[in-house]
């Protein structure tokens, strides 16, 4: 009992880290002393930044030896930026690590062997599943080489995304849209089809209010907060724009954010001049979606948040590539317009795409709906 | 804030009575003696039984004396199965009356009038919204003169009802069903269009799983409770079939529940067996459901269950006749497949008809919403 209340403080710490840490995960560390005292607590906040462990260990100071670490994610046992924090809890004398979730990647794992040949008690801890869940992205990067997905969608309480003649501002609430707003500012790149930038020339860029999100304030940073400086709101634009139409003056070209055009191989591309990639086509369709993930994954790209075009929302569900599905859904009824979902390989009921929701809450006057695959994903691939 | 907790618990009581009362109210009352203390309690619980005053005044007694009643509506002024409540009041000496909702029917109204005449002192009480909103359905018949519209829709996030092939068994989980059959069962009609006769042929009869309401169950009534007998879960079926072609053999003509077919005045109804009545179109197309109302509250049908048909969905939230939407939305996918929701007069995002969620719970694993009109229709009506 006492292990879960250290490893869900512990999950929880490592939550503060969303939106800072890319490309390294969320970690959360709690440190007890030999008495069973909380001497030291820590987050990995921004990458480059201190360890969890290590800020916690630089609270606990000599209180950690003959203590014990929760922490959310295996100790890494590499040197990148910062040493490995296997190591360091090591050298401060922790006796037991309580682990939630090995680390998958084979560069940092290896702490925990480190650990147990040091003399250390190693334990796989409780909370897994909520451990799993806090750093689902990193986790699908991590496993899968591919940026965790999560498609948003806002719709009707009859799945409209927008009346008959095509109008759709503003379905949801202005508190709806803030959120999406936050939601896009934790993510490394937004995604959007290119049929939705030719009608509605979306910015594509993350506003959010700054009282929505701490870390985004301009204000004075807490004394808790390792935080050096706010970090800029800026993820990467993408645009799946197959058959390269996009105009030069689209506003998701102009200097806000960066921006990359994905294109087909065989496309003509007279006159793109913004930063693009060239991709094959799925069954001389479309674009391949495997290789765009590919391709973000390689920039470093661990969170996609996908946003507009049912088409390229429908390709996504049908290759098994959303991760996690955001629905904003408006207390109102159309009865004609366009779904927020197309095609999506789905013919009869038993091929239905089947989720788990993980939440549900008012936004305003708003209901969201978040949900996950079942089975996820990567369990389906090959 | 007395007399709030008073009528809150007048409220809960009156809850009771839902599913029993038809074509009359719920109702409920707290009875306090003149020191303030709590002497009895009751509530409507079948049409026909004692009113909700009467019931309190039984329990208090001589009690009652110099006291307070707390009532979520107006109590009566006429002798209909049961003798004027407004008398019964004056008779136990109570000398004060709060009173959450006016009687809007001109029979029944003038309890107010007649208790003050008596020396009694009436007072609007609080919590006057919820009182509405427990009595929803006989409200909207009392004033508006027609039955009180509930519109089921089971659908997935992406707002469809079945998958591109037509088939939906099952979109929604078990819990779900049964929450409908409990809803079913509470009101006097469902109600559904003969596409959806003729594509699923259901029977369209309430089967709560007795456990999901007491009311329903054959085993022993409790003490307090003064129903005599288990209330038949039979609501009406009517079929909304223009044309009439329905076929003799449809499930929903079967003898489990009593079935009316509705056919437009004009319809070639040869080897029509079943109970039937002839309507005006709407427009020349298909039968006026301000009509179908009319000739169903003229039946005493107080409340209706839309279910089936996104074209006869359509055309109730055309003309303004939902007055409570409930969604089940289950935690999938599908990107094709008709729509829950057909053509409803909406072009552009102004006219979307606008809902205020009233709530949201979990069904097993599927998400119900429950919404209600803003403004309510019986504002937009002429």
């Amino acid at each position: 009992m006492q292990d879960t209340a250290h490893m869900a403080r512990a999950i929880e710490l490592a939550a503060r880290g969303h939106g800072g840490t890319s490309p390294n995960p969320v970690v959360g560390c709690v440190l007890l002393d030999a008495g069973g005292e909380v001497v030291g607590e820590g987050f990995h906040a921004y990458a480059g930044g201190p360890h969890a462990e290590i800020v916690a260990l630089r609270e606990a100071g000599e209180r950690a030896r003959g203590g014990t670490a929760y922490v959310t994610l295996e100790p890494c046992d590499h040197t990148g930026r910062t040493g490995p924090c296997s190591r360091a809890l090591l050298d401060a004398g922790v006796t037991r690590v309580v682990i939630a979730v090995p680390d998958p990647t084979p560069k940092a794992a290896g702490g925990a062997a480190r650990l147990r040949a040091g003399g250390v008690t190693v334990t796989s801890g409780p909370l897994a599943e909520q451990a799993e869940r806090v750093n689902a992205e990193w986790l699908t990067y991590a496993r899968l080489g591919r940026p965790h997905v999560t498609w948003k969608l806002a719709a009707t309480i009859d799945g409209r995304s927008a009346a008959a003649d095509g109008t759709s501002r503003w379905i949801t609430s202005a508190e709806a849209r803030a959120d999406v707003h936050r939601l896009r500012a934790r993510c490394d790149a937004i995604v959007a089809g290119i049929g939705t930038v030719l009608a509605d020339d979306p910015h594509l860029t993350a506003r959010p209010a700054p009282a929505d999100d701490p870390s985004l304030t301009a204000g004075p940073v807490p004394a808790d907060d390792p935080r050096p400086t706010v970090r800029p709101a800026r993820p990467l634009r993408v645009v799946v724009d197959t058959d390269a139409r996009i105009p030069p003056y689209a506003k998701v070209l102009d200097g806000a954010a960066p921006t990359l055009v994905a294109i087909a191989e065989d496309a003509t591309a007279t006159g793109l001049d913004a930063d693009h990639v060239r991709l094959p086509r799925h069954d001389g369709g479309g674009l391949d979606l495997h290789a765009l993930l590919k391709e973000l994954a390689a920039r470093e790209v661990v969170s996609v948040f996908l946003e507009g075009g049912p088409t390229l929302a429908g390709a996504f569900v049908r290759d098994g590539l959303v991760d996690r599905v955001i629905a904003y859904v408006a207390p109102a009824l159309l009865g004609a317009g366009p779904a927020a979902l197309g095609e999506a390989g789905v013919r009869g009921i038993g091929q239905a795409h089947r989720l788990i929701f993980d939440e549900v809450s008012l936004i305003g006057p708003d209901v969201r709906l978040t949900a996950r695959p079942v089975p996820p994903p990567h369990s389906r691939e090959k």
